[in-house]
């Protein structure tokens, strides 16, 4: 029997990637979604405003994906989860850890699934990198990640409010390939944080991580600020010389500068099957790794003030 | 038989409590002590300067407690971890959440306790406000942390660099009480942090907390500006009607204008008597709450810049 599944949420991530992979994987079936502005896609028997309303009126919903801007996404999961229903979360899970944190506890008490999704893990080439790397040791790390905001967020205020992350929204999906692949955990030694003057959020990063073992060269930068062509790459070298990249968001695996994956995204396909087997196994995965280096990345950055950015 | 202990980093609270707790403590023998400058007090018999030395020298020693600056706890942690000891970690327990997290991990792989140690739940008042509490709803939540740091942590430069936590240093055992004593979660959801324009840390907070449940007034504010008499205050009011203050760091219980409890700071002797029961029971206690309150601060927090601070 598919999973009966509701949306909530209903922007550009939900209409894009939700939506159709829900649509295409047998195991689910989409029968409610609720959004502000009521949107009712074809292929939802029915469509409300408020969540809760849905959540009441449907009885048969199974799980909810949550598909909302961050801020609200704790609230809306914990009242599902206390009325019985499963929880997918968009990325980030959470507007603050702790808030993370007793989701996974309500999850418990309620027997339900709770699943944070971190998209980025979910293409093949990743897959084969973390394979790749499994029991080696880390010489060199180096994660560019450069987008031009312009582009990809135009208009978008929230991402430049405290509490909006600002370049560590696209950030944290280099740090999930990150925590996916390594074989070691990583930590934030040092960051510089740059603040637009007349922003609350930083537009770029440097990054120096640190691991528990020698002494790698570890290093993350993140800018906003990128024209032209865009860089999503990740690149590790172990001390035994095996030579890796990630490039183009962690679609494409180049091992000894030979290209070895270049497939689709895939992401959310890979995400509707693995909450199946969650759901199936009434099992929640709650995988906070990248959410802590975020964290972590502003309680110990050093704030750097640069330009101030106009959209 | 009592545990063999050493202590690593003998700054001030090594000396001031920990010290002369393990002494007074028959659980525990001091055994040796590591400091850089060499530090030997006549109740250890073993010095070193370097703690590795210590942990291979001195083989009976079945626990550390680490009393160094925050920012190389991890390391020395995980070393003793991995040389099969138990490792009490004073506050905060790490310089980030990963590293914390991973401690865990390998405190678990190796059979071994952590125990992060929050001294101010130590107090008899806050055990006693944890009680009156429990089972309440939460109306209103005050805390006022204001005290001044030219006296408190004179020309101590680090808590002033980024990772140094500035008012977060004292605001976290406020964090910890309220952690302890608060019957249902509480999350940040708002901050100012306000920056001197000379210092990479905030000298002054103010949050505003949320709660799952209702319309709960809850906010702290933490200042590290003030002169003249120190307040170091929670006062909490529940829905019902009651009313209670925690005054002077924990150590005073007011119930409804009443004092109810008002004794002597014992809170290193409760952290060794509860280490000693987590050692005998082979148990971890890993309470991250109060760190992940201050990531959070730090993630979600408005940088606001404030006058220069001069020592």
């Amino acid at each position: 029997m598919a999973h009966k599944i509701g949306i909530i949420g209903f922007g550009k991530i939900a209409q894009d990637q939700h939506l159709p992979n829900i649509k295409a994987n047998p195991d689910f079936e989409l029968v409610a979604v609720a959004s502000q502005r009521g949107l009712k896609p074809d292929e939802a028997k029915h469509a409300f405003q408020d969540y809760r309303e849905m959540l009441k009126e449907v009885p048969e919903i199974e799980a909810v994906a949550i598909c909302t801007p961050p801020q609200v996404r704790y609230q809306i999961a914990r009242e599902a989860l206390l009325a019985g229903r499963s929880v997918l979360l968009e990325k980030p899970p959470a507007a603050t850890l702790s808030e993370l944190y007793d989701l996974k506890l309500v999850a418990d008490k309620v027997g339900r699934t709770v699943f944070t999704t971190w998209h980025a893990q979910y293409n093949k080439a990743v897959h084969e990198a973390k394979k790749a790397l499994a029991g080696w040791e880390i010489k060199r790390l180096l994660v560019t990640w450069k987008e031009d905001v312009r582009h990809w967020h135009p208009g978008q205020e929230w991402i430049w409010q405290a509490g909006g992350f600002g370049v560590f929204d696209p950030g944290i999906n280099a740090l999930s390939i990150v925590t996916c692949i390594m074989p070691e955990p990583v930590f934030i030694q040092k960051a510089d944080l740059q603040f637009p003057a007349n922003r609350d959020a930083p537009i770029a990063a440097n990054i120096q991580f640190s691991a528990a073992h020698g002494a790698a060269d570890l290093q993350a930068v993140f800018d906003w600020r990128q024209t032209g062509p865009q860089t999503w790459d990740i690149e590790v070298e172990t001390v035994q010389g095996l030579a890796l990249a990630l490039r183009e968001g962690g679609t494409k695996l180049e091992i000894g500068g030979k290209l070895m994956v270049d497939e689709p995204s895939e992401e959310y396909a890979g995400i509707y099957q693995s909450f199946d087997t969650l759901l199936n196994e009434r099992r929640s995965d709650v995988d906070d790794a990248p959410f802590r280096l975020v964290a972590d990345a502003f309680m110990i950055g050093r704030r750097v003030q640069v330009e101030a950015f106009e959209d």
